[in-house]
């Protein structure tokens, strides 16, 4: 099944536009689970067991394995193993570099761990991109406007083709013509949001920056729906794994899972 | 000792400015290795045995190793262990996400891998970058003017501070005086080089895409050259490293070094 299949299938099914972001921090793993001898997966065992019917994504930040090394790398594995089948995976890794060296990427992302889908950083061209399109079951999400203060600096640049960050989505509008991608915009940019659906139409958006962060979900779901009433994921990861430090974590992170779908579901307008 | 420190002593005992890129292909490896335990860490060690009195550094290329998995991690680890102390090590990597993540990813080459240096992608601004400055004694390489032809697609915008690229560049400047960092450009562009070595002046500029890519070494040693007459890596990765796939592997890459290496020293106008 490709992403996209997977990505209706998983709306439908859990009435959900809630993308739960997995970034392990050993520092704030829940006291009890620290002595186990795989604390970081089995924290994520429960947060996915507890949100799996609430979730529409899963989207793993590799920077929080790769820090913890082959340990890192085997929760990592780990963790998509127990993500159930047919919920769609997106490796957060913001990927970008030569054709030659991409295609490895993407080889990791999709054969190595077998992911659905991927974010991409852009700001390498067309060839940095093009290996990604070689999976046509994938899905590349290409950065187009962060949810950080600093994106302000480079994304926000006037160029004499538009503002930078609308350029990117045009491109990715164009690129999408050979090969399956999104775009990456921080729920904190409500208004931009508008613009960017304008632009790519009929592209997934994958949208961090809720809770912690502090996007705001009613404008989001309102500019970010494509048409047909879908096409976003709206990502929250430390709102959900950390609601809670105590031995009730997991049903703490279902909770904090469950009021975000509701609210992006009452900003829907429809049923829940 | 600081990557700085490290770079300084390299030059001058090597008396080079050729960094050996480690980019391991399983399908490239000679035939005689496919049968070990781990073909990959064999060869790297023999390549980087060959190497070791040429080299002014050593630019494992992430992407090569993750595609492996864990036997990848455990090859950069391992070749990692096997340069020389005091050579500086730049983990390729095109990190960038927002602040959190890139702690992660900061922590991830200082101290999990033990690296010298990371290259960066700078797209998302100040606050992506900052947590490598926590690293005083590292090296964040930010990409300026990579050496793909996808490089012109958007490091070639015009904006109204000037060409993307150069805005990049004069960024890089202003970042460098919170921590320590450094340019990516690509050894394809030698004009270009010349109008950023003269925005960034005293950055060290990591210069890959020699050799398969094609980069013209004369102009891009007297381009590159601060007034110091240092301040540049020139990076070649497949021409060393695959330069023959018989048992004479090691030998032909330690020969396509020192070419490489006599080629820059008179492009240097100095002694070798």
């Amino acid at each position: 099944m490709s992403f996209f299949e997977k990505y209706s299938d998983t709306v439908q099914r859990n009435n959900s536009f809630v993308c739960v972001g997995l970034d392990p921090d050993p520092a704030k793993l829940p006291e009890h689970l620290k002595g186990k001898s795989d604390p970081t997966l089995a924290f994520l065992r429960e947060i996915i067991d507890a949100t799996r019917d609430i979730a529409c994504a899963y989207k793993p930040n590799f920077a929080f394995f790769g820090a913890q090394g082959i340990a890192g790398w085997e929760a990592l594995q780990g963790a998509i193993q127990a993500i159930p089948n047919g919920m769609p995976i997106i490796l957060d890794f913001k990927a970008g570099d030569i054709g030659n060296t991409a295609e490895q990427y993407a080889y990791m992302a999709y054969c190595q761990l077998g992911v659905d889908a991927v974010t991409v950083n852009p700001l390498m061209g067309t060839d940095a991109i093009g290996p990604f399109f070689a999976y046509q079951n994938g899905c590349a999400f290409l950065l187009c406007l962060t949810s950080n203060p600093g994106s302000a600096d480079i994304l926000r640049l006037n160029t004499d083709q538009g503002v930078l960050y609308e350029v990117l989505a045009h491109k990715a509008v164009e690129w999408s013509q050979t090969g399956p991608c999104g775009l990456v915009v921080g729920a904190t940019h409500p208004n931009d949001l508008k613009t960017i659906r304008a632009i790519a139409t009929d592209l997934p958006i994958l949208l961090p920056g809720v809770g912690v962060q502090g996007g705001q979900t009613n404008a989001i779901v309102q500019n970010g729906l494509n048409k047909k009433g879908s096409g976003i994921l709206i990502n929250s990861s430390r709102s959900i794994l950390y609601a809670s430090s105590g031995t009730d974590f997991a049903e703490a992170a279902r909770q904090s899972a469950e009021d975000l779908r509701q609210v992006l579901n009452s900003a829907r307008g429809g049923k829940r």
